[in-house]
């Protein structure tokens, strides 16, 4: 009976996408899951392993035997393998490291030692080589003897004895071609390709540009050692959004998912730009305490603080953001300063005033008197267009600087503009009402 | 001797990829753009076009005769050609399309009532269908007389005589299995598949999930009636991350690049929040307008208003965004509320704890007294908690109401935190004062 049930559920398992069987297994306990992954047919193990998520592969791996595991990481794919063995402790990746055949640990080795980030760290070496003088008949017979192992046949590489890379050749143009065609004439002679050393964001924009669901990847020498594969693409583009949004609210890159990262380590990123943006805050108090007379004459001035660097800081937050995605996607670069500047003056002078007509109503509805309203409403349109022109500068210094440009989160700009706005309050307020 | 430069020119230009001629037309004047672009050969030219910018397709479309238009419009992939329509003014919209066959026409015509941001929308009816019964042989042989015109030919379409969708099969698998080998035995007879309705995110993100580079769309009666392919989930993804940065900025979605956009739609877009944060937080004005007794007697109290509110509007911006993103992702689902109010309670008193320390010692250095040192201390803890759990808890408010978490901006959470910080603030201020 229970056999049966068991036969069943393989051929349950079997029909399913990989990805909803690792989903499934990740819910289940560790005696269940190793049940249930031994169920699957071997090729299929290997797929849903390399879908899981890293944690819950290091889990799975504590409860299968040495042998397994083995035989699991000798058979998949080598770009997610790298993933795999950067995450574990380095203690089990020697470990597994011994189990692997020579020549997979040399590769695993070899990769390994890329710098995160980079081409070389996401690549695979399983890609099928072609010969400029093979005919598209025997390209394709190559193709088919290879196939097994390969991460994809639909692009292939065409190189010399030397491994350079020499072109690049689609699968659609062989079986389009005459079956005598020479592959030298119909490869593409000049192609897209990456270094080892390219970042992997690069590596991305690159591949989304030309529209490649594979790039050839060459070390110094040119010669080729891996390709990069649309999924990983996919991969690093939702990896590079992630942490834009984390810099831009002022966090620094956080690796796993929210509910994964150890508490402490959350609050440890969390806690820089906090710190930093107290300490620049902190210069709100000298400016408060150097008008202190000023407010002592009006306290009513006090009223509107929060409300009028409130306005500063978000139209900094809207401005740094529309700058640093520009840059982000390639609509903005350097030299666009110009317009960018007489955009924001024109926007925050647009923005500033309809907002100030507010600030002065509010002002003349809390009944503070005629010249107060005045001392907001101007207030209001210098902080708006100080926002702006703020949050559109910061980011393209930072990029002058080298520097990722969403380092100038939306908590920093506020605070600049907390601290700059307040003393244009005061000035005005002092010219205004002549305290 | 201009005409020597012209097949130089010409040569030059067929070596290079589309995406380059592309910019390179882009930065030119429209008669030299004109020029260059009837120097490539027609499929080129094609290419080209598909991946100009709209506003620059729109451009040339302009300065060449209506013949050329017609035939540029009629060939261009009919995904790419509802992007150019959706773009175009009506007018010109009605105009080309009666210079279209009627056959592309009414394709035309069809795709363009699919709603916006739709996988209707998005999708192209080029793809290859085969039939069951077919052999692996007679597939290819298929798959090589059709070719020409399909997106794709990587994956292929199993339909029946209703045109319902039965499978998908992979070209690798053709090309590896038997010549004789029956379609029906080597296709997927569940694939993963998305509905004309599915919402264009949603496309992306189920491709990603399995790694498919096509995916197939099925109208309401599951009939397959176009595909989605993976260059057009790089454009979705890229689309959809810049909607959630912009939200997540407190500015309604832009459809056009930044220096693309009128300036005064961009202010319309920035416009809404920014009025929606200075009504709330004019409330802010309220409370210390309440508060003007206790502010008068102890003025230092004013100093740390910006520090205060500004740190909590910080922890609250970083709270919200590992949130929004989190569920984005797909890290983060309803279920997980009891570990996130966990998580950054905790995150919260531990940084807040931290900062506190901070601001005790400003106000020590700017001798504001212990007891003002003390109420600030208590308050930065407070507000900094009171951060996390409103960045914590409205974006999933926002998901519970089915509307888009990122709609709880930075800008929005800080204003909430200002006004409850400051209630906070003085009521401590009044416990440890007692004025």
């Amino acid at each position: 009976m229970e056999r049966k049930c068991f036969s069943e559920a393989k051929e349950h398992l079997s029909a399913m996408e990989p990805a909803d069987i690792a989903e499934g297994l990740e819910e289940l306990s560790s005696t269940q899951m190793v049940l249930y992954f031994r169920l699957l047919p071997k090729d299929l193990a290997i797929e849903v392993f390399e879908v899981m998520r890293w944690d819950e592969q290091q889990r799975l791996i504590e409860h299968v035997t040495d042998k397994e595991v083995g035989e699991i990481i000798e058979d998949m794919s080598d770009d997610d393998r790298t993933v795999l063995l950067d995450e574990l402790p380095a203690k089990t990746v020697k470990k597994l490291l011994l189990q692997l055949s020579p020549e997979e640990r040399q590769l695993a080795n070899r990769l390994l030692n890329y710098t995160e980030g980079s081409a070389g760290r996401v690549m695979t070496p399983e890609f099928i080589d072609l010969k400029k003088g093979m005919t598209a008949e025997e390209a394709v017979g190559r193709i088919r003897s290879v196939a097994r192992k390969k991460e994809t046949i639909y692009t292939c590489f065409v190189i010399d004895d030397a491994r350079h890379l020499q072109g690049v050749v689609e699968l659609e143009d062989l079986i389009m071609a005459g079956s005598k065609t020479e592959v030298e004439s119909i490869m593409d002679d000049e192609p897209v390709y990456v270094n080892t050393t390219t970042d992997q964001e690069e590596v991305a924009r690159v591949m989304s540009r030309y529209d490649l669901h594979t790039i050839p990847v060459v070390d110094k020498e040119n010669r080729l050692v891996g390709i990069v594969t649309f999924d990983d693409v996919l991969d690093i583009l939702e990896e590079e959004a992630t942490e834009d949004f984390e810099r831009m609210a002022g966090i620094q890159p956080v690796e796993d998912s929210y509910l994964d990262v150890n508490i402490l380590t959350m609050a440890r990123k969390r806690f820089m730009w906090l710190v930093i943006c107290i300490i620049t805050e902190a210069f709100t108090s000298t400016v408060l305490k150097h008008y202190s007379q000023t407010i002592q004459t009006v306290v009513a001035l006090t009223y509107f603080i929060p409300l009028l660097i409130g306005t500063g800081g978000n139209a900094g937050t809207q401005a740094a953001t529309l700058m640093i995605r520009g840059m982000t996607v390639g609509d903005i670069t350097r030299k666009d300063i110009g317009k960018i500047l007489l955009r924001e003056t024109a926007s925050g002078l647009l923005l500033g005033g309809a907002l100030a007509v507010l600030g002065f109503a509010r002002a003349m509805v809390l009944d503070t008197g005629f010249d107060v309203a005045m001392v907001l409403t101007f207030a209001v349109v210098s902080v708006v267009l100080m926002g702006n022109l703020a949050g559109a500068i910061l980011p393209l210094i930072a990029r002058a600087l080298k520097m990722d440009p969403a380092i100038m989160s939306g908590p920093f700009i506020t605070t600049i503009v907390d601290v700059f706005g307040l003393i244009v309050y005061f000035e005005i307020a002092r010219m205004v009402l002549k305290t």
